[in-house]
């Protein structure tokens, strides 16, 4: 028989490692058999009560409410449990040898005015204030806090981005300065990959794997799990790119997220591939464009990520493409025969292009309203059961493409036309003989015209594939032979260079030696940078109005006034 | 100055081609400037306007109805161009050379009673009732027609299976049986890739590639494009796979599709799984489980299904893995404190195990009631916010994962346990201290149960990765270091044998040489074969009634009683 005591403190704030530590000790108590030190939220209670702690005492407080429960061998033991709370919290051990501690922000920094860095790891609710501050007084924010009010993200966001500062997070857990790990993060020798991580163990795993790899790592720099989001922009991601693109020891980038917003996805990706340098994308979920397209390279998994990435640092610098023209109008119009060609072409280009439209969407915002009327980036599938009541395949009759050839190459927004042409059994006889002519034609009429031939066939189909190839290089059409071929070279065509970042975060202040930050929260992120050699001074941070949020409320009010 | 003319022929039907070969010849006469033969359906007269063709009388006209348009440089050119269309159409040229043309499939086959197969390519709606009597007359069917109802797919299919026929289609455009291409296909050398496709270019450009690439097809079998939808469940696929994999001259497997239905795709994996052979799946617009799972490898893109491919049938064989005792109980149960590990660890079983339930969820059909209690197999992100409100990270703090693990462990329906090890600063000073006690706890209470740790870390971390590794392996855990890994270990583990395909579709049929067929529709089909070497009977076919919608339905409901 066991028998379980409890004891609520209404409002009372610990750290998470603390409530951590009093639980072990607890534990460690004579006659103890488990015990509980949690905040009375209801999923916290419900744990409790599955390890057969909760009390009916218990089961009275609020989120707010620091709960301690005991179960014991005797009644005795369990008293004397909780009546040692008190002791046993102010026994505990400090994780940093600091002679005097700060309680603000602003007397942390009087102590160590080259602090590039803030870290902040205090309970959700507070962390955006403590992060605005840090901006305020002109710093750098690691926001490994989570639970912060998705508002209050993109504010910090649009500040830090218009002052030429960075802040990674909220829910940041990882991120690698110059060699200095913040957060959770592993020891990796300093090399030639640069990180951005929307996602804290990825960027664990990849480094790690780097390290085993022989490879190592410049910067890893992690931007919160909702970066990527709508809302949010990648705001930090962009600013995170634009660093590791001007920073001369990062020859391979790396970005690494859960599936982002179409939309961001794609300015992300712009803004990628407008750094020059190669970049290994690992959006996990996100289908992959293909393996590459110009300098971006997609990974399936974290580790084949670390693998690109450590092959491409290895690889001698591919030499820059040679510019072409630009193209004299900014829209594509593709026009299939081949179903899944066409599908291809589009899970390809849609990371690449926008906006994109076709009668084969893939999602609800790339709907053609009218298949007949191309808009913007278009891609069409031609063979779609619409076009096909009462007519042969348009891999046997090109009447329509002909039609729709003349109608998009009339139309000055076009600067780039996609054909395929299918050969083989059962195709047209000779599809080069009438879909020549008409390139030709539409060329001469506007000689800046690009046009690109994607020929799918075997040397031993009736049509002859070579000289169907030759036919249409003659006319001047760019000639490929596989979807990803014409992806590749159609996106680096079109894509257009993104908005540059308002204001460049200094590079030199993140290269710091040793890193200097203020730590504001989990005690042990300190430690560990103190372990590293970093400069470090530990705040003694307390929740306003000791976590009262009705007098915080109070004092918020009054500050604004 | 020219003028248009138009004639209406109601409820006339020619096949597609013959429409083609008119059009043409009308913009061959004397006058004509252009010319438009067509089904009045909306979108194909929408597409007469577009080029100037519609005519006031013409847009009377309802989809069921010829409509033949010229435009020309007199009206006394218009009218003796459309007062010739009865003689062109008299005159047209026959593709096929044939003294005595069967009317019905029935005499057809009494002339060619060898013939396995039934080409079916009429129009849409007559398309079902062909095909119907094809598997009625024991014949394996490739059905070409597109705008089939999907309801009729379905029927087909289960009679298909029922008796060991194939349906290829509806919305087939391509196979290739035994070295003989049907509908599309590109002339190939004959070889060890045999191929499975719901899509038909796809089809197309991978055999084609893989032609160029110096290596060769056995069969490739097309189920058209909704057969991977959840009303078809791949029955076309599903015996196309079996058949590959019985097939002695097939080395190595490719499926192609675009994205199944999520259960579809499982249920597909794992019969892929179960073929034994390598198989190269490229569901495009699917994201990849991962690059390698077991047999299957996963490829971003039609090119690159072919590399894999060639490669993997150049390669020598893999010995087969050694045979693991089967687990006591079916379900996983994975409690990870990284949040991006768990993210890819479900990404990649949820194309390998069903059901799968997770508080990470990617759909809806895998959210987990309630994060508290697993359910089949499970995917827990511990550091998930919910649980580290006044808590600190599992990274940190392993109580949570301790208790969750002894849990899981007692509960019988689990027969694996997935844990994540993340090292590093930051993270708790020595986990398997704690976490390998747990797992040699739960392995003595059941020793059957395994249990398998993903060890994130360098040898540089402070927890040391080789000490941490030894620990996890002293107590019998599986160690692996990669996400990839533990996927790919688990998805071979839990995987299940789907169940057989209900009768197998004879080998020796399928090997048929020459390939005798029946064609009914487009003769260029026929044709084709015939210059292939195959045995061919073209049926001279008519719509029932003459294509007379309300007769037709007279008609059949006369068969019925």
């Amino acid at each position: 028989m066991t028998t379980i005591r409890s004891e609520t403190r209404p409002g009372a704030y610990y750290d998470s490692a603390v409530l951590m530590q009093l639980q072990r000790s607890l534990l460690g108590l004579p006659g103890v058999a488990d015990a509980g030190v949690v905040m009375a939220t209801p999923a916290n209670c419900e744990l409790l009560e599955q390890s057969g702690l909760l009390t009916p005492g218990a089961q009275k407080a609020g989120p707010n409410d620091l709960l301690l429960v005991v179960r014991a061998a005797s009644e005795a033991e369990a008293e004397a449990a909780l009546a040692q709370v008190d002791a046993l919290l102010t026994r505990r051990r400090t994780a940093v040898e600091q002679e005097f501690r700060p309680r603000s922000l602003e007397t942390a920094l009087r102590q160590l005015p080259e602090a590039a860095w803030v870290l902040v790891s205090v309970p959700g609710r507070y962390a955006a204030g403590v992060a605005r501050e840090a901006l305020d007084l002109d710093r750098h924010v690691f926001l490994y806090s989570d639970n912060v009010p998705l508002a209050d993200e993109v504010a910090l966001k649009q500040t830090a981005l218009a002052r030429g500062l960075l802040v990674m997070g909220p829910d940041c857990g990882t991120a690698i300065i110059n060699g200095f790990g913040l957060g959770f993060a592993n020891r990796v020798r300093r090399g030639p990959v640069g990180l951005v991580g929307a996602s804290g163990t990825g960027l664990q795993a990849i480094t790690s794997r780097l390290h085993a790899l022989g490879s190592g790592v410049s910067h890893a720099l992690g931007t919160g799990g909702r970066d990527l989001k709508a809302e949010v922009d990648a705001g930090t991601a962009r600013q995170a790119l634009d660093l590791l693109a001007r920073d001369p020891e990062t020859r391979v980038i790396v970005i690494v997220s859960k599936p982002p917003a179409p939309a961001v996805a794609t300015r992300l990706l712009a803004a990628a591939q407008a750094t020059g340098k190669p970049v290994v994308v690992d959006f996990l979920g996100y289908p992959p464009p293909g393996r590459q397209i110009g300098n971006l390279h997609f990974a399936a998994t974290l580790a084949e990520a670390a693998e690109l990435a450590a092959a491409l640092a290895a690889a001698p610098p591919a030499p820059p493409a040679p510019a072409a023209p630009p193209l004299a109008a900014p829209y594509l119009r593709a026009l299939f025969s081949g179903g899944t060609l066409a599908y291809e072409a589009l899970l390809g280009l849609q990371a690449m292009l926008a906006p994109l439209y076709s009668n084969v969407a893939l999602t609800e915002a790339q709907h053609l309203a009218d298949p007949l009327h191309s808009q913007a980036h278009t891609i069409l599938d031609l063979g779609e059961d619409v076009f096909t009541v009462g007519r042969l395949h348009p891999m046997i009759d090109n009447d329509l493409r002909l039609r729709r050839l003349r109608q998009e190459a009339a139309d000055p927004e076009v600067g780039l036309i996609l054909l395929d042409v299918v050969l083989g059994e059962g195709a047209h006889p000779d599809p080069a003989a009438e879909l020549a002519p008409a390139i030709a034609a539409a060329k001469a009429a506007r000689s800046e015209l690009e046009v690109v031939a994607l020929v799918v066939g075997t040397d031993a189909d009736p049509q002859g594939l070579e000289a169907q190839l030759q036919r249409f290089a003659e006319v001047g059409a760019v000639v490929v032979q596989t979807t990803s071929a014409a992806v590749n070279y159609i996106a680096q065509r079109l894509a257009r260079a993104p908005a540059a970042v308002p204001m460049p975060v200094v590079l030199e202040r993140l290269n710091q030696t040793p890193l200097a930050a203020i730590n504001v929260g989990l005690e042990s992120f300190a430690a560990s940078l103190v372990g590293q050699g970093a400069a470090v001074v530990q705040v003694d941070w307390r929740p306003p109005a000791g976590g009262n949020e009705r007098l915080m409320a109070i004092l918020a009010k009054m500050k604004k006034t």
